[in-house]
């Protein structure tokens, strides 16, 4: 077997909000996103990881339509084509993201094997996990529907369970040798999938070695999984087909049913087994505390991720930049720090977190959903400063980028760049200005900001005006294919 | 006895640091500036809750030579002469500072009897407070050092003790009754002076009703403190002699031993007493719990003077602003948050705020010393952000304020008026800026910023240049009598 044969693709479930971690994670940043642990983010992470077993062209993102630039920037190392990142006008759980992912692959081979991954887990030793796909793939060729199942450490209850197959008390292996030797990995036939139990099913659960944490990552063929799609949720199937996998109709999309696959499926089908992926090191990440438990530790116990002063403080978690935190006998907390919020929390109830998302989305703040520095397809801006009547953004335009040909209707703006070069219409003009040199936009002059050079450019801009919220823009031009206060 | 009689002077001691309420207090901003309770800082509240009593022109301030400018614009509305303003070059604790308060007073009326209070404490009842000054007053007329004796309701370890005299057990009571009632705040000999107990010697104390908590608040005629200084300390004595009033040489003031005048004299003193201060609803503000005590609670005991959402917390106190606090399941914590530092600390631990101060203080950091808004004579200024070769600066002027005529040699400037009207000297013109508009301040240019109206100014000041530090000014003409970088 090719190690990179041409039917294997993958499937990257990128669309997660991840609230679990506010307020580092935001609606416009999820989990995924971020550099949790390592140098790159999860999803960065996760493509890399298959990347030795998986060609680029043959791996697909299905992600929500609001992140577009932010996935593209992420994975933009990586030689995943772009046709490749398929964009849901809104998230509508997995069976239907899975669903549509099929019908992409299917067109391209019909007897691809799709490996399906979440994008926000973390995956410690990638030689083993390897191992464990090359298993599931040889299951898959047999028309399983696979589930990597990681063998219970603690009775958790924050995740799905699988219970496999018992003849006589017999766990029901399938038979996975290749010639020459035993399979590393076992596998089983899956009796049935159960959901996330109490804390007395769990400890039963852990006890009775019958069971596997559901990992949420699937190996099967694209045929089987529509096959079984059709056969479960005729009515998903009957949406899928009238959804063009080369434009997706927001309204189309709109009517199809949110449902897990999961549930639609792997709770009813008779053709699932599930793989012992042990020893790959794997942690879903689920929360603040999971994250304090894979970062090293000090001798009492805390993990400390900022600039950070403490006194006897024990297995506590402190995260934050830029700023000073001074934390004194602290026991078992979750300290997150953002520019806009702070985030203190019992590790015990790091769960409620998403509680929190969720009274600020009903009182309709913006906390939940950006952050100071609002990443843009160009680069990034972030309020610096505001008042009656005027506005301080610090602007990073990257190299060789260019934000749209715009006008505003109620501001005028005063740039001063402070790091790099730019080249700026204003009106009619083209003007080159250095570090330390200004101009001024005045209200309705059609003007574009540009970094024509290979540093990154900074500007401070001064905004002045009665209005000045983000949708008072036109743009005349835009590369990125945005319309008004995108 | 007339209510303003002339011969009563107070002297307000306000040279302290308060590193207790680190992070809301700062070297530059100490605790006796702060609004901790109420809409006046607590040097306001302790000026305001004496005039009554005291006429104006007889109030002093002793305070530390650097917040000059700071003190008097708090106490700017409060008619005290600014001669009256005593600023120490280095703090020496409360003896030399009684002393050399002694020293005016005493040159004003050889007469006068003298009420000395702590800058930083609360109270909250007026009238009580004021019916035991004046019973104090007729004790000070009979040569007595007295100090208020607060009756205590805990066995405190934080406080000093006063023990008063008995004989056969029966408590010594000085008669204080005026011709037609009896005295409402009884007074004492006292035995001895005590310092800060253990838990074990203030649980006894606290039962013994023999003792009363040291408020720092003394009240004795300028002639005998000064003769007990001759008396008790001879050099210190000798020293502030050769202090001259009109203007205290830095040199001479700091070969002045430190020396706190409850050790000094009170301790020795045989003509000491003390009046029962009860009912005066005393706190010295020693710590954030003492704070969080005085403020209202919510029925979880969750004093919450933020933009915050709780889930499930208890007794716990977050002050801060202006962002976004959140907190899950929080117990006994403080939570303090300012721009540029948090704390976050077990409120029996409180007391260890002093060390984190103390490190930061050797690590050389600015977080002990200054706010992220700067106080300046003329208004403030924040850093808004900075990178390498730039910084970008809010900059508010206070009506009919102006900064010194200055230059920088090492940096030029962009300014934006976003709010009010400037009136600015660039080089040898003069401009008038309204809001949106702007000017360039080249380096080595002299300029000048003043706010010529009668609303606040603000400006967006952008920095070029290698060097950005504060002491790169020269100033040429000053309002404020400042040299170069203050």
């Amino acid at each position: 077997m090719n190690e990179i044969s041409n039917n294997k693709y993958a499937v990257i479930l990128a669309g997660g909000v991840g609230s679990r971690f506010w307020p580092l994670s935001r609606e416009l940043e999820p989990k995924q996103f971020l550099k949790l642990k390592g140098n790159k983010s999860l999803l960065q992470q996760t493509v890399k990881r298959i990347t030795p077993f998986i060609a680029p062209k043959n791996i697909y993102i299905v992600a929500n339509c609001r992140h577009n630039f932010e996935i593209k920037r992420q994975v933009e190392n990586f030689f995943i084509p772009e046709a490749n990142i398929i964009l849901e006008p809104e998230g509508k759980n997995t069976a239907p993201a899975i669903g549509l992912a099929a019908r992409f692959i299917i067109k391209q081979d019909p007897d691809a094997i799709m490996f399906v991954f979440p994008s926000d887990h973390f995956i410690s030793n990638n030689t083993s996990f390897l191992g464990v796909l090359k298993q599931a793939e040889i299951l898959a060729g047999k028309d399983y529907l696979v589930t990597l199942g990681i063998p219970p450490t603690m009775p958790h209850t924050g995740y799905g369970y699988i219970k496999i197959q018992t003849i006589d008390h017999r766990p029901q292996t399938i038979d996975l040798k290749s010639k020459n030797r035993q399979a590393k990995y076992k596998a089983y036939r899956v009796e049935k999938f159960v959901e996330k139990p109490d804390r007395v099913k769990a400890e039963k659960y852990f006890k009775d070695k019958k069971y596997f944490w559901n990992s949420g990552m699937f190996i099967w063929k694209a045929k089987v999984i529509l096959d079984e799609i059709t056969a479960y949720l005729p009515e998903l199937a009957a949406k899928l087909k009238k959804i063009d996998t080369a434009d997706i109709n927001e309204k189309t999309w709109k009517r199809i049913p949110a449902i897990s696959l999961d549930y639609g499926i792997l709770e009813k089908s008779k053709r699932t087994a599930v793989v012992a992926a042990k020893d790959i090191g794997w942690s879903d990440l689920g929360s603040w505390p999971a994250l304090a438990e894979l970062l090293a530790k000090d001798k009492n116990g805390n993990t400390i991720q900022a600039d950070s002063i403490d006194i006897g403080s024990k297995n506590t978690a402190v995260f934050g930049e830029p700023r000073l935190i001074a934390t004194i006998g602290l026991k078992d907390l979750i300290i997150s720090d953002t520019p806009d919020a702070l985030l203190v929390c019992d590790k015990s109830r790091a769960e409620e977190v998403k509680e929190i998302v969720r009274i600020l989305k009903q009182n309709r703040r913006k906390e939940h959903s950006i952050h100071t520095k609002v990443k843009r397809p160009w680069g990034t801006y972030t309020v610096l400063n505001s008042g009656i009547g005027f506005k301080v953004k610090l602007v990073e335009v990257l190299p060789h980028k260019r934000l749209s040909l715009q006008r505003h209707i109620q501001r005028s703006e005063h740039w001063v760049v402070v790091e790099g070069e730019a080249k700026i219409t204003n009106k009619k003009n083209t003007l080159y200005l250095n570090t330390n040199e200004s101009t001024y936009i005045p209200k309705k002059g059609i003007h574009c900001l540009e970094n024509p050079i290979d540093i990154p450019l900074k500007i401070i801009e001064v905004q002045c005006g009665k209005y000045l919220e983000e949708d008072d823009i036109q743009r005349l031009e835009d590369e990125y294919g945005r319309s008004a206060g995108k």
